[in-house]
């Protein structure tokens, strides 16, 4: 902790730790973190059982506490949830408008009067101690709100802050740092630096994944993991790339409808939707052939450029499998009644390969039950 | 130009402007840039001149220079010659001590005052531009002084001021990055998510490199090679590993002897000191056929381990010579004479595969000849 401590002294007194549902406190990480804010003289405001899905009702309530309290600081301890509250909570303290309303028009929150972030890091995954995203839902409008705010000041990255987490939540973070790199790789069709960078990270993210798998306390592979987190989302394999991001949407639509944890709804549509994308657009079919070579070590030699696709596709899964992700989305609590729903809220974006129809994406989620 | 005139409203109306031999006078970039400075109402001091391997001399100057003209801002433009240039200079302006021997006794240039740099990169090569190192020479001793002093501020990077540049210009810049690359890469055991990020890396440079051989002017492979350099030098893949540097430091030895330029100094040194390197250290062997395999498609199938290692070598060659890197000293003017000498000066890393003896370090500068 004499990193955080460190950090510390350039800020106020007043801090706001933010977590999650408690497990801080049973591993120990939440009196080492309280620890260190005292032995800085710090005067201590908690908000806690911020949801894996965190929710607008949570920000609004942490804004007006850091207002009343007059917060320095925000000190995010967990994961990208936490963090993404506390982006939320940060550009909102100060805002004399209702922050979802507000938000959602598409304002500028870096015009806003901002509190400082930092993070202590428990989860690796969703890369938000490096960048400005922030995802919020509203339950109410089964909407997800997503905004760029600003980088935190800060992220303390110890893999050992990790190894408590349940083998669910390890893989599902580690799905979404694939599938974050995925959303970048799959667009474009230039010869682009970003793409062999994202190649080298994804190599590096299934070898460490297969040795956490077995053993969640090697630390040289929980540290990677957490690393490529990092850099899979905080801009720089995105350099150039346009992006795709539609199973993250869908991904996210079947969050709305199920709460399930983020990285397995992802994984339980990748495989329905990127067949889709495959069989529709030779560009998909070229890069996802080119994948499979750089990343899944398949010959090109004697396939097709779509059979080199799809046996790339099938190596993906199965290390998917072996990791234990939830494959179909009938897993994750969905049915076919949800179906219209999911589809409703989610957009089609035309920034990758294909871009969906209504009717693709409804039997994209079809397909995934 | 307009990034350049949103980034000086952040300083100081006093810019010193500090370029190399006069080429961005010939290429129009010059004229560019002080129209932007103009526009944005600055003050101009120039300082011109600087060498390739830039001297101590110039930075006292330049020092002087800026002390007396109470400079708020110093504007490199040009490479990393003028950038190392212009980050001592910002560092000794205000220092009352000769910054050779304040520096060399590796006094912390954090603690002194400081002039705030900017670039306009017309080279792309050293990274210099997003890191905090300096490479000054002092021909009287034949030393060349390594600090570490301050990130520039910002750095304008736009491949097409590179275009101008000769050939043996530009082999120079790729493959001094190829070798920082490599300087990283050639150290450690362990599963490192840098080394599978430098691989990316390599591959891209190699392709980049083949196609802007052909075409100097094609504006996505310089583009990538301008990025590229960036990446090979700002600490990325530097992460977790100690490095070697072997090859630098003898390259810089036949640089102070010869004058000659950086990245083919490194070139003509590299075939001995790497044989050298897999002849003696198993770990070595074993780092350079990963390389093969990953980098230069050598199937490590029917070979052995130092055979894949030589074979990627040997290949790496083949792509030096396309290019046309020098890949002898003789040709960049040294001879028997400067061997003694040279190794004089050349101190032996203990970070890497193998520590050099002194006999070691003769030994490869002859069959370097």
């Amino acid at each position: 902790m004499q990193h955080l401590s460190a950090e510390l002294e350039s800020y106020g007194p007043r801090v706001m730790l933010v977590y999650g549902g408690g497990s801080i406190k049973r591993n120990g990480i939440y009196d080492r973190v309280t620890a260190a804010l005292k032995r800085a003289g710090k005067h201590i405001v908690e908000q806690s059982g911020i949801h894996p899905n965190p929710i607008i009702e949570h920000v609004r309530e942490g804004a007006a506490l850091a207002r009343r309290e007059q917060i320095d600081f925000i000190l995010a301890v967990g994961g990208g949830s936490t963090i993404d509250h506390c982006k939320a909570v940060a550009a909102s303290a100060w805002l004399d408008a209702d922050p979802w309303e507000y938000y959602y028009k598409e304002h500028n929150p870096l015009a806003c009067r901002w509190i400082p972030v930092g993070c202590v890091l428990t989860l690796a995954g969703t890369g938000s101690e490096m960048n400005r995203g922030s995802v919020i839902s509203n339950h109410n409008e089964k909407l997800k709100l997503l905004h760029h705010f600003r980088f935190p000041e800060f992220a303390i990255l110890n893999p050992e802050f990790t190894y408590s987490l349940p083998h669910y939540q390890m893989v599902s973070g580690i799905y979404d740092i694939m599938s974050h790199i995925l959303e970048q790789y799959l667009s474009g069709n230039d010869d682009n630096t970003s793409d062999y960078v994202a190649e080298g990270l994804m190599r590096s993210l299934i070898h460490s994944s297969r040795i956490a798998n077995v053993n969640p306390r090697d630390y040289e592979a929980r540290s990677n993991i957490m690393w490529i987190a990092t850099w899979a989302l905080n801009t720089l394999i995105g350099c150039g790339k346009a992006g795709d991001w539609m199973a993250h949407l869908m991904g996210k639509a079947v969050g709305a409808f199920t709460n399930a944890t983020h990285g397995h709804t992802i994984a339980a549509v990748q495989g329905a939707y990127y067949r889709l994308l495959i069989e529709k657009s030779e560009d998909a079919a070229r890069r996802f052939a080119r994948l499979a070579k750089n990343v899944w070590d398949v010959s090109p030699e004697g396939r097709t450029t779509r059979e080199a696709a799809l046996e790339g596709l099938a190596r993906m899964e199965d290390w998917m499998r072996g990791l234990g992700l939830v494959m179909n989305i009938s897993d994750l609590g969905a049915d076919e009644s949800m179906i219209e729903g999911m589809a409703a809220i989610t957009p089609s974006n035309t920034t990758g390969y294909h871009t969906l129809t209504p009717d693709e994406i409804k039997q994209i989620f079809r397909e995934s039950l």
